[in-house]
């Protein structure tokens, strides 16, 4: 019998987004209340003993459920606005763990003038959960997606990437919300996605919702501890995006240029096709 | 150290919602793409061992996962638009029961015209979990809270209540958005919630948001099993609403009258205080 281990994420999401045309982006693009302007939806789940352990700060536990979604809203170049909360809680966490978790979400809420605005709590037995759903808005014209890079294309990252679990930053990280909207003020931006699961696996997506191809010279890549740490782990929630050269040339000062697209489906590091893989929810480890 | 049980459930909810002042309903009330309408925005989690058993069938899981915010939509009279879905899975799920589950989510979503439009998904090492979060769209006009009631109402429930555990009701529901529609269309109702707590919970909710209490008969309230249940069980699902007696006379027929709204805010049973309480998620067992 099939498990979802034998599937992986990738493959499990691909299989259940077969008869959902939406699928595919990092929010779901809906309409909204003015003509000119989407409306994105997410949903994002953060889980005790695999997004954080029991012994981190519960502010920080807090932050990192909302700095996820907020990264998602970012990565389409979108502005949050409100948040719904559900929380699984073992009926024996201290009051105080949730009103300082409570504490953290709403500082990352608020920070971005997003509007926590209700939720839910359960009691679970095991490992405690936290899921945040988010609706944002996006103009129109500055929507962004992960179909849409080119032959051609510079590919940039707006930070560091890897040793995000080791550093902490996983715990601490600033969406790049205004990033993203500085990006689409004033360029066009051809794909873009926040980076989660490390570059390998996320750009495997853009392969497939796109189907080009990325060159990335291993030199280029900034990273924080290794350039396999870069590649394999994830939780970075840097943007990645593509511009077209003419673009590209003014924003080599305040981002990292990686590489290129390429018209072929693969990824090529160095010129050598790339063999290792990102982060898989139900594979790795 | 005071712990999430000391406070229970609606304590802690409370304590969340104290700085939150859009809390306390079914559904965040949210501006809408039209003038005329409101948004309603919401999110709830389904857990196993909970909510559901390992042994559950999948398809049955996914129906009451979905069945349980299209309910929540229907309490505040509104219809349901689109929902993204969360799910946290063991890696050794066969791949059979993920897509089982889905089948029954998108079957009720279907049901009542809501579509999938996206979700994630996560490992888990102990029970798995859903969580749903739903938008949907409700008439500035037809809008129903849960504070509103007035004394002198009458109180009616559109269905029998307890027993819905032992008799599988919780896994096959159907959300009453139909019957909250009917109701708005034709009548004044001046407040309503979804039975999901046991009546004597949810009763003690809408005291809270309306300063009002509620003297009901015993003789009156429809029991699938017994009065203790129906008060006490909770997950059945029904609506309870109430409107003027001028409304009341004619809806009789088709729904089940259970009391009166009364001026003082406690729950009274054949003229006795109610002395006994519904399912909170943090005390009970």
């Amino acid at each position: 019998m099939k498990t979802v281990r034998d599937l992986g994420e990738f493959g499990l999401i691909a299989k259940l987004c077969e008869d959902l045309p939406a699928c595919g982006d990092d929010c779901a693009v809906l309409p909204a209340a003015r003509r000119d302007r989407y409306l994105l939806f997410t949903c994002d789940p953060v889980i005790e003993n695999i997004h954080y352990l029991p012994e981190t700060p519960a502010y920080r536990v807090g932050w990192k459920a909302m700095a996820r979604n907020l990264s998602d809203i970012a990565a389409m170049s979108g502005l949050p606005r409100y948040a719904v909360v559900s929380l699984g809680l073992r009926p024996e966490t201290p009051v105080r763990y949730v009103t300082e978790l409570y504490r953290g979400l709403r500082a990352a809420a608020n920070r971005f003038h997003c509007e926590v605005v209700g939720g839910d709590t359960a009691h679970v037995r095991g490992d405690q959960f936290i899921v945040i759903a988010m609706l944002g808005e996006v103009e129109k014209h500055r929507l962004v997606r992960r179909r849409g890079a080119r032959p051609g294309d510079v590919v940039f990252v707006t930070g560091p990437l890897g040793g995000s679990f080791a550093s902490g930053h996983h715990l601490t990280f600033t969406p790049r919300i205004r990033e993203a909207r500085w990006l689409t003020a004033h360029y066009r931006v051809h794909a873009m996605l926040d980076l989660s699961d490390g570059l390998a696996s996320d750009l495997q997506r853009l392969i497939e919702a796109g189907g080009v191809g990325f060159a990335l010279e291993s030199a280029k890549i900034p990273c924080r501890t290794t350039l396999n740490a870069a590649l394999t782990e994830g939780e970075d929630f840097e943007l990645l995006f593509t511009v077209s050269p003419r673009d590209a040339a003014s924003l080599r000062k305040r981002f990292h240029e990686i590489g290129r697209v390429i018209p072929k489906p693969v990824i090529l590091l160095d010129d050598q096709p790339l063999r290792i893989h990102g982060y898989d929810h139900f594979r790795s480890k």
